[in-house]
């Protein structure tokens, strides 16, 4: 395994995080990220980057975080048992965006890199990371752009790539007892190294930089359209299923509060408001009916199997 | 083990649930609770109840079910290994109550029946459940009677039993990743048999009949409690906790979205609106910090230690 140079990927890592909050900034004209640096007692910290109440965006937090620990987590060699007992080092930048504008998605993206490490031994790394999208009253046009870009971004690193990691995120952001997918899907990787340290690198740093590319015209086109209390109810409705997946099945956010995580942090993913309603169902033919009919779940948008 | 009269149980199940809502109908005095019945695929089914927008209780659900399966689930015999391939019957009544007022507690109820069966061998059965309470503004007065009210109905069972499963309350309803209780607790029990059918089914009515009893006086002392803008915002704040709980933690609740369960049924324990906000933290000496200094840990309410 070539040798990970691990200050490279801080360094992308800490300027991608400054890059999306200046770009979320910028889009939304009003709001401002405010900062919390946070040290985890086992060894590391990370800082926390949030802004609520903006104009366009309720809440957005975009966290990194560089943790080092003595010793892997139970949950991270359950798969691997040749990492156990193994130091680790692990680092990353994780977002999610909750829009006001029911008519906006709400997003998530994260970049993540992992080294475990043992004297003697070379050190055993691999890079994940994604970015999916959450529509509460999608256009079919959006969505195919963001696949678009998707698949965009990942054909330098070979034909197979979009449709193989299109896939896992459509299977890892699922509800199994609402039956439905988390949003329209996007991207999602984990254990990447097969193909060396620069060459995965690369990979991690075109999911990264690709998000608010992908994200921004999203924003630009939809920000100003018009919605009623009708919209806004849907909304926080929906919102309690980005909830559901987060806390019962997001592994992450699991491992994160399962581990002694910043509690803050993990759960900036939450919405500012959210609605339950007992047995909800959307008015036949409506425009809440559409988003479960024809989006909540896997499909080929760019029509690639054609 | 003596052989339980499962028709009896259900009886006093049903007539539960509906003195109970009856209870909650009378004590709200506008909304009314409609019922949902169901049945589960693989045996089974129940009958939800929910009220909502009433007066006092933004929403109150009060569930039946009776369900049966052809093999233990695996979740349910992992720490019972003897009882791993038996057939099972469950059935119970479980509730949660959201109320409007900020002053009125939240609070859950459950009694259940668990029997796993086998051909030529004797039944293993069991009671379980208890009550609790998650008050956002409490009054120490109330937490007093609400435990002096759970340790009278404990009383003919045994000096121990109150002590026994007040502690087991606390430490199940525990959120360690916020380091909080979810509430002020009550009882909980499970596995319960070792006293015979008879006397444990007693116990069992004597905990479900004893929710109402317990609750029902802080609802009609407190529903008329004045209360604003901030005091709103800090239910819905809090309200975020028992998302928290019910969805990372609650066996329950888990076990119930795991195996395919109704969905609906079960996530009628979720609030009908909740808030979350980054990093928040009640100012010094409010009435909000008053609740995490006094109240979300383990205490002795009746003073029984000394």
């Amino acid at each position: 395994m070539s040798v990970p140079d691990t200050s490279a990927v801080k360094a992308f890592l800490l300027d991608l995080q400054q890059r999306i909050c200046e770009g979320l900034e910028q889009l939304d004209g009003k709001g401002t990220f405010e900062a919390d640096s946070w040290k985890r007692e086992e060894g590391g910290g990370g800082t926390s980057r949030v802004l609520t109440n903006g104009k366009v965006f309720e809440q957005a937090g975009v966290n990194f975080s560089h943790v080092t620990g003595a010793a892997m987590p139970a949950s991270a060699t359950a798969n691997r048992s040749e990492l156990e007992g193994r130091s680790f080092e692990a680092m990353g930048v994780s977002l999610v965006i909750h829009p006001k504008n029911p008519f906006l998605p709400t997003t998530h993206a994260n970049v993540r890199f992992f080294i475990a490490k043992k004297e003697g031994a070379d050190p055993v790394w691999w890079f994940g990371g994604g970015f999916d999208l959450t529509p509460y009253y999608p256009f079919e046009e959006d969505v195919i752009e963001w696949h678009q870009n998707a698949h965009d971004l990942c054909q330098p690193f070979g034909e197979s790539v979009y449709p193989k990691y299109k896939k896992w995120c459509d299977e890892y952001f699922f509800l199994p007892h609402r039956n439905e997918t988390r949003g329209v899907g996007g991207l999602f990787f984990d254990d990447l190294n097969q193909d060396g340290f620069e060459k995965s690198f690369e990979f991690m740093q075109a999911v990264g930089n690709g998000f608010l590319t992908s994200y921004a015209p999203i924003v630009e086109r939809r920000k100003d359209t018009e919605y009623g209390e009708k919209e806004r109810e849907f909304q926080l409705y929906r919102r309690g299923r980005y909830v559901e997946f987060n806390l019962v099945y997001d592994r992450g956010t699991l491992f994160g509060l399962q581990t002694g995580g910043r509690t803050e942090s993990i759960l900036m993913s939450m919405p500012p408001l959210v609605r339950w309603q007992y047995a909800y169902t959307p008015e036949e033919n409506s425009a809440e009916a559409l988003l479960y009919t024809d989006f909540l779940k896997p499909k080929d948008w760019l029509n690639l199997d054609e």
